[in-house]
């Protein structure tokens, strides 16, 4: 990209069962925080991003949505869609719209109403082998079966994702599940998809996140210290992942190729990172997230899971928010989340859940499963 | 935008009932057509982006789907929608991604699939007030009522228009209506939504178009005339056009805001432009399109069509593809569809119906309706 896109305001609202709000409230909340955060006027933002997988409860009915919700009419409003990478997908394509130098300031929100869609509920994933097991648990815990399998891991390494993270969550005033809970309680929680029990898998919520990016010389008008996007990357693979004779049931490439791609626009290493949000759907995605990052080789996480090296104390902290996990995970608002929660770790504004000393951090996003992922690398230096 | 963007490439399946295609087999016809005729390895292809209103039979398998379909791994793909302006707008973000200086070549490819939707169809329009009348032709037929009111125009002017993109698609070898009507037939139609008879509408069709987009100075690599990218402009007023009360049912804002900043970019007025391919999805909206890309003022337009001053030898002629009443609309498709007729005037290959002395073209895109739509301006000189 041409320049580095600064962060100079993000919200987010309550993550749960938001049966008391729609969605253009969720879209309302989220943004009027952001341009509370950045000290933005509406009037000046010049185009907007609205990342989201099902709109409102008829569907279709997106960029308009918020240009309603926001009276953000005239304006240009693009929908970015991309599985459950769709909302940081929608922060990197409101990054190359200013990098363009198309527009000035821009909105992004990832808002999705998960709770109030009747019998619909989530699409079924198409795979036809799978017959009536192709849910998200069901294909994720192929994959985590076959990682057990392979490297010798057990389900008590997975409960401590889950321990970990609802922990991280119940030090954080918005996230969904904000319980803390134990290894035991995990282990006996009713089976969802072996290996995954009912703790093992991130919750159905409602929410929304924003963010308002700008010109890089535009920044301190908003913030002395803004929030820099180091870099970006997003990787589409195939859709059926489960036929691809490639594919080793072991992590997935798609977050491997987004990562570098991400990296190389920074100018860094993984290791140099200091705490990432990485898409924890599953306990198991986690530890395959944190290899496929390149942060250390596979079969290698789950033992930094059993060493608390990914624990907000830990030398990588991971999912400090509390991560899909805990916190909630409506699918478009799900990346803009992240990037909230790096925004305010970088900024040194989280708190009890605080890691300390970050200067780096990294949002990601993987669905499909597998088939697409996207991430965005922030700094707190240009 | 900070260079222009030069289009080395174009593809177009033919479009109509495809029942013998699957929605990924279009997209294989008109990409492999785009890179043909840009003479691109498809291994060059930096990104990818789809415009597509509901992929695919199931839905929200867009951006993995143009993945498989053309084996395009490991790359970004983002799928972008915005009602009927799907396919412009995904023109548009290709356009930035490309100056944002993060790719040097993107593919761009609109698909959709309409025809064996089942009963499931096109989704209604969630206007309560409108009740069972709240389909397409019922809400365009509200302003087209106001307009002939207002105006004086007759059932006649718009009958015109559809013996025009009739007479145009039939010159048209990939055009899904290629038949020549007459304006007795066209008043003597089955009635759908008074004013609109059957071919006041546009067909339901199945299709795919796709473009090759470059960096300015890559060009020369692929045509030593490429067309070039001179301006474009989205704007999305309210969801809801028909409650705002300043909507006064004789044409659409977002169709007058984002040209002006189509035209701004392109740094042209509207008289510049030697023919347009506008949003004809029915006979009125052309008229109206025609007005609130201003070139004429309000009310004018259907005197521009009595005159024949919109034919193929008219001053300017509107729809020299047969437009989307003759050509087709399947929804992500068509603003890519348009492109490629731009960019074949614009090269003055369209033989019979070719436009004398092409040199800036315009596609338009509008939907909601009226509350979203996307204007790019093309050119043969940069």
């Amino acid at each position: 990209m041409r320049d580095q896109i600064a962060v100079v305001g993000v919200g987010c609202t309550r993550f749960g069962d938001l049966f008391e709000q729609g969605y253009e409230d969720l879209i309302c909340d989220a943004a009027f925080q952001a341009y509370d955060d950045a000290g933005v006027d509406p009037a000046d933002i010049g185009a907007a991003y609205l990342g989201t997988y099902m709109p409102g409860p008829s569907g279709g009915k997106a960029a308009v949505s918020l240009a309603d919700a926001l009276r953000l009419y005239d304006r240009p409003v693009t929908r970015v869609e991309n599985y459950c990478a769709t909302g940081t997908d929608a922060v990197r394509n409101a990054c190359m719209a200013i990098a363009s130098g198309t527009y000035d300031i821009v909105l992004v929100v990832g808002a999705e109403k998960l709770k109030d869609r009747g019998g619909r509920g989530l699409p079924r994933f198409g795979h036809p082998l799978l017959g009536k097991g192709n849910s998200a648990p069901g294909l994720f815990a192929l994959a985590a079966n076959r990682y057990m399998h392979t490297y010798g891991m057990g389900r008590e390494t997975l409960a401590k994702v889950a321990v970990k993270n609802h922990y991280n969550g119940a030090r954080n005033p918005k996230a969904h599940l904000r319980s803390e809970v134990t290894v035991d309680k995990v282990l006996a929680a009713p089976m969802i998809s072996s290996p995954f029990g009912l703790f093992d898998c991130c919750p159905t919520t409602d929410g929304a996140a924003a963010a308002i990016l700008c010109r890089a010389d535009l920044a301190p008008r908003f913030k002395s210290e803004p929030i820099w996007v180091k870099g970006v990357g997003l990787s589409v693979t195939t859709g059926r992942p489960y036929y691809d004779p490639t594919f080793d049931y072991l992590g997935f490439r798609s977050t491997a190729v987004a990562s570098r791609s991400a990296y190389e626009m920074a100018g860094i290493a993984p290791g140099d990172i200091d705490f990432a949000e990485v898409h924890d759907c599953f306990t198991w995605t986690e530890i395959s997230n944190v290899e496929d990052l390149g942060f250390c080789a596979k079969g290698e996480a789950w033992h930094w899971v059993e060493e608390g090296r990914t624990t907000l104390g830990g030398d990588l902290p991971i999912n400090p928010s509390g991560g899909l996990k805990s916190f909630g995970h409506p699918i478009g608002a799900s990346g803009v989340r992240m990037i909230y929660e790096c925004v305010q770790q970088l900024r040194g504004d989280c708190g009890e859940r605080q890691v300390a000393d970050a200067q780096l951090g990294l949002a990601h996003n993987v669905g499909g499963p597998g088939a697409v992922s996207c991430v965005v690398v922030l700094g707190n230096e240009k």
